[in-house]
Formats: structure tokens, C-alpha cells, sequence
């Protein structure tokens, strides 16, 4: 059942060097989005000492706590691993929580944003689920640390319950998607449509645990063998 | 990417009742077991206090263990979830550690036995594939929280790395079989092995989030729908 990669999940990720752009688009160098761009988590103008911006602050955090846990992860350790002052922190955020609410918006927005997409709600069923898995596969690869975060969630506090309701709006209007491929015809009847959503997000989620952005397989090629698998299957056709 | 369940995996599992055989064969009353019988963990007569024997001390940590992490989790608070003392812990095991290396021993032996049994090393690659894959979703759904411990695991400390170190030669033996459907020409082979490999172990170990033995969808029925999926896909067949 494994697949531990040989950088396991658990290995400390690299910490995004100060002032890198948002992590996402510095680790794929992947071309032009699918999926219509969202607006970045940071609004308003940068604030806090020279040198650091509150997303360079909010992507050390996502991975302090992907590495630690949210809980176990206190406003000590956080400016430990930015090598500033607690109080340098709160230039930038009010608290931990307004960190964690910050880095669970920028992966619901952008998995959201494609379900909002046109693409997603007009033509064949079949076309739209397929663009959606793509476009979610998409911002998984691109916000890799941060959906990391919303799956890992465990619900303790409002934030949490809060991200939680929206991860499972959007497990909903998928599962809608399925259904209306199922009825127009295109996708097999012969499985529970509730087992055939959980079967494909459990396929897609399972890419934040080994894949690694910028590394051999381009994230597009990745959508494409997932795609692959998931509709055509793995199975060479026979005449 | 969702798929969280109402029953969420964060929400804690019952504690198996005292005297419950081992959780798997009381979980699921799944028929004989395609793969071959592993020996139970616990070797020797019971020990220690009457109405309780190491497998059900075993089962109890396993649970606390997944709900709150190994390391958060001290003999303490394993004591109050059997409803015993600390000593009365130390008849069935020396420490916390023992308690871990048995639990994923569970896990460990019964995948491995899935790769040792005749059907995994005879006849085509593709049938040997489907044998092993089908065999390992077996053993995930009968020993489900054992797989889902070995599957968080860190590598902190001395007994997970050697597990970890069995789980990535499981992974290798399957990549092996993968390679071979691929020469044999079964397994299409526009899709990296590696990769191949990686997605069938994603789809497959994702169930420990939201399946539930015993639930409406008996774990035959899961095996045959995750084999259909990822070797047949989603789409309907067009003429």
C-alpha cells in the first residue's frame, strides 16, 4: 500500500527563501492556469520589517505547521523559523489563528474559483468534471503546502469547523458533477456515485503526499495521468 | 478534493468492546480472507487481568494512538481509555514502544503475506497485479486502524523507521509487478511506472480516511470498484 517517496512526507520541506513570491508560482514554473487566477491572500500594501511581507510570513507558517502540526506550533517557534521577533509576527498578523485562517482561504479560494469557473457549469457533464479534476488538480500542485493544511485539518477550532464546511461544499458540487456524467451517461453506473467522488478525490489528494513541484514530473503531465487512469483506466485496450 | 466524511477520521473511533476478538475479523464479517492467514500478534497464553488479553490492549492503543499521535499519546492516558492501571498495562506489554512495534507488525505482516502468497508470483503480471492490489485493500479494510497508524507514521524513532523501511519494500515489490503488467503489455505504458505505482497506492490507501468496515459497503464490493476504476476508468465503454 506504501509509496513512501523517498523524501517522505515527513521530511522537513525546504523553507521558502525571503521575499520568493507566493511558493506556488516559484515551484512549478508551470504554465498559464486553467483555472480563472484568484486574488492573492494578502491584501493592501506590505507591512512589517524590510524584507518580509505577510505571505512570506503566511508560507513559513504552512509549513511550520505541516511539519509540527497547528496545535504544537506556538508564535515562538513560527518567529524561530523566520528568524524574526514574536512581536515582528504581529506586524504582519493579528494571531495564529488569523495565520491559519489566512493559509486555509488561499486553498479553498482557489479550488472554489474552479468550480466557479464557467467551464464548470456549461456543456457536456463529462467535460466539466473532467475540467474541474483538472483545475482541482491544478491548485493542488500549485498550493501544494496549503491544501497539505486543509487535508490534515482536524476540525478543533471555529477556523478549522469553518474550512471544514467549505472543503465539504466543495466535495458536494463535485459529487453533483458525478451524478449528472452518470445520468447523461458518460460515467459507469455499475459504482455508488458516492463511492466514485470519494474514489477520485482520494486519487487526487493522495498527489500532496509524494509530489514534489519542480521536480521531474510537470504538474500538467501529472493531470493528464490521473485523468488517464481515473476515466480510461490503466488497462491497455484490447481489440 | 475533499471527501470528508460526516464521520469525519478525526472523530474518535468506538473502543472496541473488552474481550472483542482482533478489531479486523469482528469489524467487517467479511468472508475467508483471499489472502493467506497471518499469525495473530499476540503469541503465548493470556496475561495479566481477567476480561482483558494483549490484542485487546493492543486494539485500544491503536485507536488512542491514531486519535491523539503516538507521541502525545503516554501510558497514562492508555491506562484511562482501557479502564486499568498503568501497572496492569505492563502484564501485557514492557512499554509504549512494544505496543507500537506489535500494532504495525499487524499491519506489516498481513501486506507482506499478501506478496508472499503463491497467486502474487505465478502466472500473468496483470493477474498477479490484481491479486496483490486486491489483497491489500483486504488487508487495509480488515486491519483498518493498523494500516492508518503505519500510514502516519514520522519516522521519529528507531521502530517506525524500520517499519517505514518494510513499507518501502512492499512498494518496491508492487512496482516491480507494475513494471512487468507494463512489459507484458497489459498496463498501458504511457504513464511512468512510477507514477502508475504512486497513483494505485493514493487511490487505495486513501479508504482509511472514509471507509467504515461494517458500514453499507462491504469491503468485496470496495475492491471490486476500486479494481474497476483504476484498470477499466470511469467512462462507459462507446461503441
Amino acid at each position: 500500500m506504501p509509496a513512501v517517496s523517498s523524501g517522505s512526507s515527513s521530511d522537513p520541506a525546504p523553507v521558502p527563501a525571503v521575499d520568493a513570491g507566493p511558493a506556488e508560482s516559484a515551484a512549478t514554473g508551470e504554465p498559464a492556469a486553467a483555472v480563472a487566477p484568484v486574488s492573492d491572500p494578502v491584501s493592501g500594501p506590505r507591512r512589517g520589517r524590510p524584507g518580509y511581507d505577510q505571505q512570506t510570513v503566511l508560507n513559513v507558517a504552512v509549513d511550520v505547521f505541516n511539519r509540527h502540526g497547528y496545535e504544537a506550533t506556538s508564535m515562538g517557534i513560527l518567529a524561530e523559523n523566520l528568524g524574526i521577533t514574536k512581536s515582528a509576527i504581529y506586524h504582519h498578523v493579528t494571531s495564529k489563528g488569523d495565520l491559519l485562517r489566512l493559509a486555509l482561504d488561499h486553498a479553498l479560494d482557489g479550488l472554489e474559483a474552479v468550480l466557479d469557473d464557467p467551464r464548470a457549469s456549461s456543456g457536456a457533464a463529462d467535460a466539466r468534471l473532467e475540467f474541474v479534476l483538472r483545475g482541482t488538480i491544478e491548485v493542488l500542485t500549485e498550493r501544494l503546502p496549503f491544501v497539505t493544511l486543509l487535508l490534515r485539518l482536524r476540525g478543533n477550532t471555529e477556523i478549522e469547523r469553518s474550512a471544514l464546511a467549505r472543503r465539504r461544499e466543495f466535495d458536494h458540487r463535485v459529487a453533483g458533477l458525478v451524478d449528472a456524467a452518470r445520468s447523461e451517461g458518460s460515467v459507469r453506473s455499475d459504482i455508488d456515485p458516492r463511492t466514485t467522488t470519494r474514489l477520485l478525490f482520494g486519487t487526487i489528494n493522495s498527489i500532496v503526499e509524494w509530489y514534489r513541484p519542480g521536480g521531474p514530473l510537470p504538474a500538467e503531465k501529472l493531470a493528464d495521468n490521473i485523468i488517464t487512469m481515473v476515466f480510461d483506466g490503466l488497462h491497455t485496450r484490447r481489440a
